[in-house]
């Protein structure tokens, strides 16, 4: 996760209202029953069972993958199983790909194995692995820069470190290396691009992720080298002396196939066709069996609807989680979703994705017209409690609601606390361990909160134009 | 390494002195230099240097491996730069393996792949796999006492956890399993071992290490999980159905082969004959760059001796610096070493190891008689300012060391603080960037001071008996 489809700018000025809605501010009685769901939410353990139901029985699961199928039966089961009005799902069409063996040595001078990872739907090295010599740029602004007779037949090397933060904003720039790196490279006629992990960890794990695949003719292997590799590889090439490696790797790719979209319900009481809609994506990366990256996030958002259909009366509108396919691909799901469901974007209401982890909800970022903050500030009375402070008005809702927000539907962020995040992101270690209950319980209180007054609350919130990045 | 070939007993008791030599209180001059020398290694980054040297330029060195040979080389190259007096190889003899693949999934009710690494010197899987159902066992003791019924063609699970502790003895309960745990599932008919790695962190790497191979006629296959795999296997079967598992492992043994202990002298200007030892180990594990184990070690007693060689003079008797080879698949140099020096045991006038990662050293421990503790007290002036304290007398000197006490030589341990060292031990993550710099030069004015005050003061130690393991 965590690529905006948006590169959302302006504040306030970009953000003002167009909705028609009058501001209503929320009923006391809608407040105190929000109360009881957060209080409710911190006492149960639910959502940490979810995810380790998810990440248990099912684990990996890449888009296009058995694993992907076994998890799109088990989404619909558990939501049957948690009282959810309606589950279904809607079919989507993902590129697919197989994940063949990676391997890599230097072969001189200091002859010794690395760790790396292919990158998400890199083509195989020739047969028997392909050696070249190493070149390094600190970025790949500076690969795109260098002139062809510096790259060709050798394998870029792009060295960026990333900086740890709470926000998770060290990995916009960093992962630009992963998205236009083997583009870059190829342009060149580099062999092979061999980029430093996005990633904040010292550990030895390569960082998988996606590469922008559009428009490239000659597409060349490209693979992540984890932190300690990349330290070393560096050390080696500070000596002065050439460095040949050696890459050898065999992944595969397929003609598209099926995955799905998993959808559940809590119908609406009085304006079922007015949705909220809370998401986050089922599918993950292959090497870790995605607890944080999104395990975390379909545990809370199910979780939230789970106590909110536990009240005795539904609320007055449809609370719809949506589970999307193929996230981590490009937004696949989230995209065909927004496609297949155009008619209906009048009667979003707004949106929001957990998609960052398990850390704590520290901030609460919205994105609604400005004679709606008076709503957020109600709101922010029940989360202030939980150690949340109020944001911005620019969120983005999360990488698949982001689709939604660039057609001016308004959003929630709960901004989760992401200091460790890309430790674990995207790697063999994301796994269960890493996912503490207590932040959960925290989470879907706030959730729950947002969620359900959303849900219930009288009038919307209109629309909130927004910049589309060039 | 943390390997001991003794369990030490009795304290001062069992340790009473049979040393004949006077006692003399160390003379003030010498401990003015030994503080000057301890101030120049506060001020040096060498040990630093040295061990990123040994990362960098050569990583993995298994006993019996190239990179074996390639330490072998860059050690005697390093020792002559340092300017040691005498530097030259000892051959030893090593049992030879290579590790193939290791590939370990679930099969069923959960299918998804797990995170493994061989047992050191497994044997292979039958060609193809192995798939059978897992057994598990709290500890090797449970499985010892299990009827064969229960485990006979199963995958036996030992799924003991270490405790986490500065002196690290959570290691010893817990490494039985993998010293024995091969042997008893064997025995009883298993298809394989799955043990739950000997380790102290919650990322998804798998320890490696040696079994007992003594007296094995059928050995199994056997593999460590690593801790968040063993929790994943543990919530698959508390659900209830069997679980089966595939594993693939192509393992080969090999004939025995050449490897080779580095020496490196400063030669002793009064008693040359007369040796202290300081040593550490030259091969690792293969899977990371034995950063810690023992990298760090080689880089601390290498300095200790750079620092000693460029005094005006030569110390009174002389200081060894012996990098035993083949330590980690069970003290094979260290053995041979002693075999092959027999004849000057009684000029061994005392040992000590550094094989315990690059953590700050917080405890002196010694095997020394009871009329040498002034000795020891004296030290500890030099000791206390770098945050030092005064341990125990029931030291064994370090894993290769431990050969020497046992015939009755005395010993230093500079314990250092193993917090952290099990979360790296003999995982693909033992690499440089877990030294930092700052507790090296710290490790290194410990055993300057330590060593130089050995080999220079006046009289000896003496003897100092053991109670052997039965």
């Amino acid at each position: 996760m965590f690529k905006p489809l948006l590169s959302l700018t302006g504040g306030l000025l970009a953000t003002a209202a167009i909705g028609i809605a009058q501001a209503k501010p929320l009923a006391q009685e809608d407040l105190s029953v929000a109360e009881v769901l957060r209080d409710r939410a911190l006492a149960s353990s639910n959502a940490y069972s979810i995810v380790e139901s998810l990440t248990v029985e099912v684990g990996p699961r890449r888009a296009g993958t058995q694993g992907d199928q076994r998890a799109v039966a088990w989404a619909q089961e558990k939501m049957k199983s948690l009282g959810f009005d309606n589950v279904y799902t809607e079919q989507i069409e993902v590129p697919r790909w197989t994940r063949g063996h990676a391997h890599a040595q230097v072969i001189s001078p200091y002859p010794q194995p690395l760790v790396v990872s292919s990158l998400g739907y890199s083509v195989a090295t020739p047969e028997g692995g392909l050696t070249a010599e190493i070149v390094e740029f600190p970025d790949v602004e500076t690969l795109l820069e260098a002139s062809p007779k510096q790259v060709k037949g050798k394998i870029a090397f792009i060295n960026k470190r990333m900086e740890k933060k709470r926000t998770g904003e060290g990995y916009g720039p960093v992962v630009q290396g992963r998205s236009k790196g083997m583009r870059a490279a190829a342009e060149k006629g580099a062999a092979a691009l061999l980029l430093r992990s996005v990633g904040t960890d010292s550990d030895r794990f390569a960082h998988t992720g996606m590469m922008s695949l559009d428009n490239i003719e000659n597409p060349i292997p490209a693979l992540a080298l984890s932190a300690p590799d990349a330290n070393l590889l560096e050390a080696m090439l500070n000596r002065g002396k050439p460095v040949e490696a050696k890459l050898d790797m065999d992944n595969q790719r397929h003609s598209d196939g099926p995955s799905f979209n998993v959808v559940g319900e809590i119908t609406g009481r009085e304006n079922p066709e007015e949705v909220m809609i809370i998401g986050a994506h089922l599918d993950s990366w292959d090497e870790g069996t995605g607890a944080l990256d999104d395990g975390a996030g379909v545990a809370i958002v199910m979780e939230t609807a789970r106590l909110i259909a536990e009240l005795p009366v539904r609320p007055r509108r449809t609370l719809r989680v949506v589970l999307y396919g193929a996230e981590e691909i490009g937004l696949v799901g989230a995209k065909q979703y927004l496609d297949a469901h155009r008619q209906e974007l009048d009667n979003i209401v707004a949106v929001s994705e957990s998609d960052f982890g398990a850390g704590k909800i520290w901030r609460f970022d919205t994105r609604l017209p400005e004679n709606k903050f008076d709503i957020a500030d109600q709101m922010m009375q029940l989360l202030a409690p939980l150690g949340i402070e109020r944001g911005n008005n620019q969120s983005y809702g999360g990488p698949d609601s982001s689709v939604f927000v660039a057609e001016g539907v308004p959003a929630f962020g709960l901004y989760q606390d992401g200091t460790d995040y890309f430790d674990y992101h995207h790697t063999p270690n994301d796994t269960l361990d890493k996912v503490k209950p207590e932040n959960l319980r925290q989470n879907v209180a706030a959730w729950v909160v947002m969620s359900f007054l959303a849900t219930e609350m009288e009038g919307n919130f209109g629309r909130v134009p927004v910049e589309l990045e060039k």
